[in-house]
């Protein structure tokens, strides 16, 4: 066996310390807890999709990877050809119809899996990643409260764990289409686009991208800018978008939805949703209300938490499964926050006591010296106690390590 | 975006239904609990590894799943090749020597991940598959008092899952080379090779591939086969091949230790190992004590739980860590006992109660009802009875869905 030079970190390809994968482990347990709470049940998919299948929304086959068996002949068309998935909602929608008669609808699933994009690296956006989603799908026909239920789930989830206030932005793709198409731009979809980069390029640049890649007129451009500014934390916003006075029935259909999702979450959880006009979300998936998610402190890496309807992802022949789902960028929320020294956990092992056969102690709070009678010592404190083996329990505070914001 | 076909499965890429992953859940808590207890940290390393570090060890080249993005120009350069990790030991080695200035030594560690390998699919052998690995590597020297806890730890994890009983089967490497040495068998690592495919083409054929790839007599190759067959549940073993009267320092050293494993093991955990002196495993980066398991009723599959010592996985320049480890075939244990029926969860959802606002249900065993005052009614026997939602809980049995054998 050949020795192995000093290896280094592959850039993307993070990897946490056994302090920080405790503090993971602590933030899936209570993230799990709540969706199960929803009642959603736990699946988990294959990492492989058919390549055929990830690529069928053409703007993310650049982040695809592609998988070839070493010892496969080159240009072999024995097997076809697999890739790793980049999402968790291909592979789901992809799961229902594959068992859609083994399943009861509407069907809740949570799902905690390692996902995989060959994007640029940088702080907060990895190569290799883990992603918390819950989705509901139905047969037919979904009906809307469930687009109240995600953010609603994941505010909970997100409430437990100890990091910065999160606002989840809610917006609606048919507001923007049928606004799109009262105004007359020749090509929405485009439009949508252009507007997923506000962000990224701000509002100058996405007017000339109107103009130029959606048909828009100048004019249309504006009007288009103008109803991406607006954002509100309770129906006001509806008033705001009437009064650019654009009509279409697609935009009316729109905002009732948007007024529900943004009533509801008031109603429930007041302050975490916001309607936010600008949220159009990359995926080309999705067909009424879409969600991102802002981390207090860390708004500029983007969201932490996107998602929204699809009604027509899983649809094979005549069967139909209309779905809803919000994902959470599990490695994202952490990257950031282990970057900003913002988390801290108790003990640097999961050990709460230790048994003194020999002196490896590691932080374990607790040594218990067998004898007669036995007895046990707070290495904390220096205290120590007889106590029966029979009988005795740590603290319960002591019993996990426990994580906190610092 | 065009329609779907209904998809199938892929070969050798397994996906349990939501009540059999709910079942894995509550295996994978068990197992975490256990190599908790024992001190163990959790360690997560990325899914990739660089290929040159995954062909180090040639026999596995064959397995390796290489990634390529889609996007990446053929034959570029500008990055260097990565591949699927087919086990967790290559990794975590190359995390320990990565992270040495990190780690406290002795370093514990366990982890719980999928691993790929593009081998043929049977029953119980994947392309995708989850393992559940402990290992202990320390800085320079290791105690032999580790290769003994790893059964020691394994075996309490197992015991605390509803399934049939498990023989951890014993050698050491020692022994065979020491033996092979000793007995003057031309090429001892083909010997090895060839001894390890005992069970699939039994002693008449491997036999002939001492004498046609280890460079054996006819005589030699009887004697090597003479030691595969010795087996024992204590130390008696080393009467037996010492009665083979081949003589060599390795050989007893090899003996002396696997006597120390096997009688530790029958002292904490009777009837739980097996000195078993025909167990050499494939991977060729072992060096002393190694691991095998059957389980009762599917001995026919191999093994579900394999390890061993390693004295030269991480080693770098002159920085040495010596480990041990065992790993648990998480999937090949659950695609056995599910493919066998063997396994059964007391409800397929999550939830423990469910508030009464509409009409799902879905197995779920309470029914909460709001009113005034609240009441709740157990499905299972119909009873409703007035409850407090301030103090109600359910009874502990119900809280979580128990997993049995059936």
């Amino acid at each position: 066996m050949t020795k192995m030079n000093k290896p280094r970190p592959i850039s993307g390809f993070p990897e946490w310390t056994p302090p920080q994968r405790m503090i993971e482990q602590r933030f899936l347990d209570k993230i799990k807890d709540v969706f199960e709470l929803y009642g959603y049940a736990p699946l988990e998919t294959r990492a492989v999709e058919p390549l055929d299948q990830l690529l069928r929304k053409g703007e993310t086959s650049k982040e695809v990877y592609v998988l070839r068996r070493l010892q496969e002949e080159a240009g072999s068309a024995s097997e076809d050809a697999l890739g790793l998935h980049f999402d968790l909602t291909v592979p789901f929608a992809r799961y229902v119809l594959e068992n859609s008669g083994k399943l009861q609808f509407p069907f809740r699933r949570y799902q905690i899996q390692k996902v995989w994009r060959g994007e640029r690296p940088q702080e907060g956006r990895y190569r290799e990643f883990r992603q918390a989603d819950i989705d509901v799908v139905d047969r037919d026909t979904l009906p809307p409260h469930y687009e109240a239920e995600m953010p609603l789930v994941i505010g909970d989830a997100l409430s437990a764990l100890p990091i910065p206030k999160v606002t989840i932005q809610v917006n609606n793709r048919k507001v923007c289409e049928g606004y799109y198409r009262g105004l007359g731009v020749g090509d929405p979809e485009a439009a949508l686009r252009a507007v997923d980069k506000l962000d990224k390029i701000g509002p100058a640049r996405v007017g000339e991208l109107l103009v130029q890649t959606a048909g828009a007129t100048e004019a249309q451009a504006k009007a288009v800018l103008a109803l991406a500014e607006i954002s509100a934390p309770d129906a006001s916003f509806a008033d705001a978008v009437r009064a650019l006075g654009v009509s279409d029935p697609l935009l009316d259909e729109g905002l009732a939805e948007l007024v529900d999702v943004v009533e509801t979450a008031a109603a429930y959880a007041p302050g975490l949703c916001v309607a936010d006009l600008k949220i159009a979300r990359g995926l080309d998936y999705y067909t009424g209300t879409v969600y991102e998610t802002q981390l207090a402190g860390f708004e500029r890496f983007g969201s932490i938490c996107s998602g929204g309807r699809y009604d027509n992802l899983a649809t094979s022949g005549n069967e139909r499964f209309p779905g809803v789902g919000i994902s959470l960028g599990v490695s994202r929320l952490l990257g950031l926050l282990f970057g900003g020294g913002r988390l801290a956990i108790s003990r640097e092992v999961p050990t709460c006591v230790l048994v003194a056969l020999d002196a490896e102690r590691r932080g374990i709070p607790f040594v218990w010296f067998p004898g007669e009678p036995d007895s046990v010592k707070d290495i904390r404190s220096g205290d120590q106690v007889d106590a029966d083996p029979a009988t005795w329990t740590p603290p319960a505070e002591d019993l996990y390590p426990a994580v906190s914001a610092s």
